[in-house]
């Protein structure tokens, strides 16, 4: 069964067809490379342009028929957590090499999305993931669509996707 | 004449053919917009993480025979003297405003180089552009290849642009 479909909305200006494959990869990928287990909550619409996270990963989308970003962004706990688990050994700081894994893990999630939506008929190009990183940054999305947020709980903090798809 | 053609540039990493859109691009859309002319300096391969300017549009590219990211980073200065030019009053600060003006310059000038880089048999499929703000930000473009790094001058300081294409 999809995670997507254990999520509840109610929102109609959601299209969980578009938002549902992000939810199931981002929850396949963390399971498979970092061995743990995050919860997804319920969408909604994003209203402001802070980030939710310490450090966030943006990959832009290009196909013929959609077009957007797509980003991830985790509070620090949670992503050290995460990348401690995949390198197997414990990390105490946004290094580097966080920064390489939050854009591997976010190139994975998008390439996992992109295989499930080309079953829907959307045929996406990926670019390559940029990361950015620093208390306090302001991520915007440049679009009149509206932006999707879904928040996910784990053991170590919580951690967020965005997804802005034009079709 | 090409404004990229008067660029000097001896590093044998750097491809011209694919980076001189973009500085042609930038000149042309500030002077239209804006009409500020900026300078465009030698570009050089980004050897660290830490982003230039004070706000940062970043685009996703993505196509058959090439993807990437470009990324053009506006110093606070810099950034109020070209949006009070675009919008006919004194910006003073960072708003909002600021934020869609900046991704909307990039989607211009992105839109600009793309319709360049068709003539060379490189054809691009633009993803939406995503605006960081806040000071001390970093920006890493996660990829193998080479970062190139294009600093522009202007009368109100410097701003930057960056691009990432793989071929």
């Amino acid at each position: 069964m999809s995670e997507a479909t254990a999520v509840k909305c109610d929102d109609s200006r959601i299209n969980m067809k578009l938002i549902g494959p992000f939810i199931d990869a981002t929850v396949n990928v963390l399971k498979t490379m970092a061995g743990i287990n995050p919860t997804p909550q319920s969408p909604h619409v994003k209203t402001t342009h802070e980030a939710y996270g310490d450090i966030t990963a943006i990959i832009g989308m290009a196909g013929d028929n959609v077009k957007g970003s797509f980003a991830v962004s985790f509070t620090e706990p949670c992503i050290l957590k995460i990348m401690s688990n995949m390198l197997g050994e414990k990390i105490e700081s946004l290094t580097g090499d966080v920064s390489d894994g939050v854009g591997e893990i976010t190139n994975i999630i998008t390439g996992g999305a992109k295989a499930q939506l080309a079953e829907e008929g959307y045929v996406i190009g990926m670019a390559i993931p940029t990361v950015i990183s620093g208390k306090s940054h302001n991520v915007e999305h440049v679009t009149d669509q509206p932006v999707i947020v879904v928040p996910f709980e784990t053991e170590s903090g919580p951690f967020f996707i965005e997804v802005s798809l034009i079709v």
